[in-house]
């Protein structure tokens, strides 16, 4: 068992009393009592994913419930924390929608699992804030260490290592990687002058029809104006037409127009589409865009080397990010960000105040994260995923990932072999888009059945403005025979 | 004791086996694993509390210390939890910067208490991701009624209700809550054609000197650029003067510019400094100006009635931010923001691809968070800050942070009284500024000696130009025995 001793630990010079005194009046749980209290949270989530396939996926409450059984306002003395957890069992459990069934097969993934969950604790037990090297080294070279394992892990480009021009950070979210990997483009487009007196109408960047909505927001964000951003338009596959973009950047800049940036997405949300990044990165380097390859879902598929060809062209990306909250078992928050060149993603969001200052800084022996993101503070994400890749292995994670390629690829079998349907897009890794041959009503009205039924919970998309359904396989203790379950539920609404 | 029995929720039509097969190879943590290794998790934490104060505050690890002891690559197998446990304690704790020990005074505080990890233990258990309302109803509930309770708590106006035309969301930090109420400022300004056709030089900030750094970084993000952000010059108190602002204002106008967005604060970075919000609310009125009002820091303090000046003015604002992760005793991330009209926010960040559509969507009769934010995915942070309020109550908040202030104020009358010593700043809350009178080099001298002791840590700024040191009260479990301890380590080692 694991060592509570601490005893390495009493070596430092400064000795202290270290237990709390009783004279003080104090509204604080103590470490007995959190300790009995958390025992409890633990048995209690233990016991909900023990259960867990016996709630409705998606959750059935109606708007306004939860919030009727509230109370007005907050309370004015301190409640016990067993009601407190009573509570979450009777107002809170029937307004969740079960993320971790096995029967969840909506949206994207966001999968958790024991040791992301528990890598997690002690990241809000530790409560540190790691905005610089100096507020806890730890939290920022276990970060660094972890993001360069992942690049051998998934067949990236050597740039990408802290050790090499480039380097990977923790972010919230691949939205926020998107919004920093355009600044970054902007800047290095405009040679710095951007950030210093803005934006002036003249920068377009480019993405496809089918790249996920945050690439919109972020241009809205960054000053460029969802106007400039160009949505190219994509072949019968859903992936990017490379000469529908080089024609469009020639247009753009014979009309003195600006280019600075392009997303290209390995995996895209609506069918899970793969841009030809070669093609794109040969007319990025040709204009001296920055490329940013989006992978939010699909770049774990990478762990196995059959699946590693999704990033060929990526060794000329300028940035690329993938999303382990999405489909590498750790919690969200956990989307990872590399670029080639850390100075200019540095150098794009970089403010340095007096108060912020500090002697590791000033050394330049250090990274300090915050200048590699939005935000100023930040969580220790890092643990988490080192949990996951530690209690995987490598070998484990690659054991999943196949697991869910397989059950998808015979789900889109059975959708072939079943004339009623049809496979509305290729299925390369482990989303499934397909639909009734009945029309857009009778494709929405089978998604809404089985929907309430709470039996799974799928959502859909529109593919050549077909109302399409996505059968998107990847939570962490998703079994073929959830798969099969979701196919004879569907088949057998189908058939009423 | 609380009920694990699930039983109320058996009553779903649906039934299924809820326990495993055995017959599937796996790499997962089972639920009775999750169980053993949960409690040694919550048992080191509860160690770890108890022991706080015996390790020096400011880690003494070295550049690069943790990366040398790590393995060059991941693991291939899996490896056994205990192992990775005994790595925390052996090979991460030291490279801890402790801001959860009473003794750290650096910065503002980032501070945590057992139901805010306890409530963030079960959002990581429940791992719901909460875009839309449909994605887990209670998620969006909880945060908008926890989030209403709160304006009456803090003396807000009524305007920053759900029920009223604004509402409250809950962002990752103020960083990023500065940046969406400067996009707003920045749409309502243009009627929302910058988000169409990009920024186009002329838009113009306001803030002051002493404004947080994030503020300068948002004018970058958001296409204005750094030279068209004013800082506006303060008083000899550090705030704001409105004259001065006017009198931009009015340049700029004259010039052809745009104003469009002002950011006061309630407790500056520096020094604590109160901006006169009252008198830049006139002037914003008059300009028809966006005002953010950045109370990250300070406007817990809010909670107690005899602090509640802090807020005056704030009624005449757009948007208001404060932190419950720097006071109020909830674990990082946690920055609250409401909006007076929600549909201007709404309107700046929001798109809506096909694939996010959905019934309680299009009924209006929700809300959906993804539009409140830069992200898209969201995590459940409202249960930490439930739990929060529920475990002290109103009552239990306030003694608190009563003690916090008193302590901060004695700190100040103890510098008064050493010669050796001054005040740099008024002391309004729980941030004392102040030096040695003998000059920069020996103030920096002295914080480096005891800093690197590790008895406590305490960091700088520099105001009109001068170092100073920061003292700021208010890790949750600073009781005035540490603030006194610290005085007489810093005279001490002034001393020698």
């Amino acid at each position: 068992m694991f060592d509570y001793s601490f005893k390495h630990l009493f070596n430092y010079s400064f000795k202290q009393r270290t237990t709390a005194v009783a004279d003080e009046k104090s509204f604080h749980m103590t470490p007995d009592e959190f300790r009995r209290h958390g025992h409890a949270v633990i048995d209690w989530i233990a016991d909900y994913y023990s259960k867990i396939e016996s709630f409705p996926v998606l959750s059935q409450s109606k708007p306004g419930q939860l919030r009727s059984q509230l109370p007005p306002a907050a309370p004015e003395q301190s409640e016990p924390f067993d009601a407190i957890l009573r509570d979450i069992e009777n107002l809170i459990l029937p307004g969740i929608t079960h993320w971790q069934s096995p029967n969840f097969f909506a949206y994207f993934p966001c999968n958790a699992s024991g040791p992301a969950i528990l890598g997690d604790l002690l990241s809000s037990g530790f409560g540190i804030q790691g905005m610089l090297w100096a507020t806890s080294p730890a939290a920022t070279e276990l970060e660094t260490h972890v993001l360069d394992w992942l690049v051998p892990m998934l067949g990236l480009p050597e740039k990408f290592l802290s050790t090499s021009t480039g380097g990977g950070v923790i972010q919230d979210t691949a939205s926020s990687a998107s919004l920093c990997a355009l600044l970054a483009g902007r800047e290095r487009a405009t040679h710095y002058a951007t950030n210093a007196r803005g934006c002036t109408g003249n920068l377009v960047a480019y993405c496809s029809t089918q790249t996920h909505s945050s690439v919109e927001k972020a241009a809205k964000i960054a000053g460029l104006g969802a106007e400039n951003l160009r949505g190219i338009a994509v072949d019968e596959k859903f992936a990017i037409r490379p000469g529908a973009l080089a024609q469009q950047i020639a247009e753009d800049k014979s009309a003195g127009r600006i280019p600075c940036f392009v997303c290209a997405t390995v995996g895209t949300t609506s069918s899970n589409a793969i841009d030809p990044v070669p093609e794109i990165a040969r007319i990025c380097r040709e204009h001296n865009l920055w490329l940013h390859v989006d992978a939010a879902m699909s770049g774990t598929a990478a762990l196995c080397p059959e699946f590693r060809y999704i990033h060929a062209g990526v060794e000329h990306a300028d940035s690329y990010c993938f999303n382990p909250h999405k489909w590498m078992f750790t919690n969200f928050d956990c989307d990872v960000f590399y670029v080639a060149d850390r100075k200019a993603l540095i150098q794009t969001l970089s403010v340095l105040p007096e108060y912020l200052r500090n002697q590791a800084t000033e050394s330049g022996a250090v990274i300090d994260y915050r200048d590699w993101h939005i935000p100023l503070g930040r969580r220790f994400r890092a643990l988490k995923l080192w949990f996951v890749i530690r209690h995987y292995g490598v070998e484990g994670l690659q054991h999943h990932i196949r697991e869910h390629v397989a059950s998808a690829r015979q789900f889109a079998e059975w959708v072939k072999e079943d004339d009623r349907f049809e496979l509305a897009a290729p299925v390369p890794l482990n989303l499934v888009c397909f639909r009734l041959k009945a029309g857009d009503a009778a494709n929405q009205s089978l998604m809404e059945r089985f929907n309430r039924s709470g039996d799974l919970y799928l959502t859909h998309t529109k593919l050549n403005d077909r109302f399409t359904l996505r059968l998107s396989v990847g939570q962490t203790n998703t079994k073929h025979r959830h798969v099969e379950r979701a196919w004879k539920r569907i088949q057998e609404e189908a058939g009423r």
